[in-house]
């Protein structure tokens, strides 16, 4: 069985960037990056010291590994274009089926990396929960061995309940962090620095470490307190498009989930 | 100006308990513990050492400091049954006017400690952003003084700023972690651990110490990724308790909040 070492990467976006920087890291050659704009693939294939294209019919055909990372809009109309030469190309997404690559390869896979990732923020790639599912055997040794050598968390997780964990994680972090938007332009119309609360956020995330988010919940809602849910619906009437999440959310943690 | 040494805690719930344990930390003489039950009274006298009671009209009258730190419900009907002879007494409540203590003494204040507390994890209190308010100088000078033995990152904050910052924090606290509660539900009902999310959840608080939420967001909506959204939406219907949360979330971030 050989060990994946030359890549081609397409997609040159955050999750792209951060993976791209990774395999790097981990001694991997980065042979080519395509993106469909110039200035992204050239900026990204500088940085990983890699070719780069925008033309999908010049992607190197004698890489060990193709990883698709690309919105998952973008995903089908690359999976399509590409010719491998039946090597094993995978992609990144956490929704889309391992068979969306079907027609590109008998070898196919998906390496899925459970994290939010933003462009302007480093991250330990090593504790990042990476979500390998493969069409052989032989192709889900392969890709776990690249895996590991990524991150030490990693999971074998086929397509349906990829896609159960990507939308838990949509709960999760990114409408937690709308959350944090919110609270944001809360204390920052009241001239109150957003900071006095990010001792907050980091205790609310690091809590559920230690017990669930059941036992973890505090607030007026789990303690039925209704004179300050009134209260807080009325200072609300300022933010009247955030006064309806208060009102379900509330509801719901009051029925207790 | 004499310092607080000997205080009267009122309360014996999730605040009082983490603020009894900080201040006997602080080299601080709890004298009595005042609660309504015997058992949750008697249990954090023992803890710090106080005396108790469950009866307000035996509070000890000769303390430098009465704290109550009892539910907002609560809140008015202990201030109405205190006798303190004058002497500083404050309240911990995000929400509640300093003023409801006008009636208890002249000297009067605000001790609000901007953090979420659970009885079974321990806290770095030194840590937690302590939101002061008194109706005096000289009380002002005191409560700073006593917050500064408890934590590094004290606040003077008034009772309309406060209750913003309390409106905010349920935000970015009690609702964010309703969020991993659904995402916790949607895993476990999948036999999926939640455990796999946990980095993702760790990262996300993180990230918000570097760059905005704002910068932060990521995720189907704020991409406009409308068909995972709508594949998001029909996996909800086995979870309908939580689709009107996905669908009014989405719709505010697609918005820009």
């Amino acid at each position: 069985m050989k060990d994946i070492g030359k890549i081609v990467l397409l997609g040159s976006g955050n999750v792209a960037t951060h993976l791209a920087i990774a395999l790097k890291e981990a001694g991997k050659t980065i042979v080519q990056i395509y993106s469909r704009t110039l200035e992204n693939a050239g900026f990204l294939a500088k940085k990983v010291k890699a070719d780069f294209t925008t033309d999908i019919a010049k992607i190197a055909c004698n890489a060990d590994l193709y990883i698709i990372a690309v919105s998952d809009d973008a995903l089908a109309e690359v999976a399509n274009g590409i010719d491998v030469n039946n090597n094993l190309i995978v992609h990144t997404s956490g929704s889309a089926p391992m068979d969306i690559l079907k027609s590109c390869s008998e070898n196919r896979g998906v390496l899925y990396p459970l994290q939010t990732f933003s462009r302007s923020r480093n991250i330990d790639f090593g504790k990042v929960p990476l979500c390998i599912e493969a069409n052989s055997i032989e192709s889900r040794e392969r890709l776990k061995n690249l895996a590991l050598s990524l991150s030490e968390n990693i999971h074998f997780v086929d397509s349906e309940k990829r896609r159960v964990l990507h939308l838990a994680a949509v709960f999760a972090c990114n409408f937690s962090n709308f959350m944090y938007t919110i609270a944001q332009k809360i204390t920052e119309e009241n001239n109150l620095s957003f900071d006095i609360l990010k001792p907050l956020i980091e205790e609310t995330a690091a809590k559920i470490e230690e017990i669930t988010p059941v036992e973890a919940q505090t607030g007026p809602a789990v303690r039925g307190d209704e004179k300050i849910m009134k209260l807080h619906m009325d200072m609300l009437r300022k933010y009247p498009e955030f006064m309806e999440i208060y009102r379900l959310i509330s509801e719901k943690i009051i029925k207790g989930g």
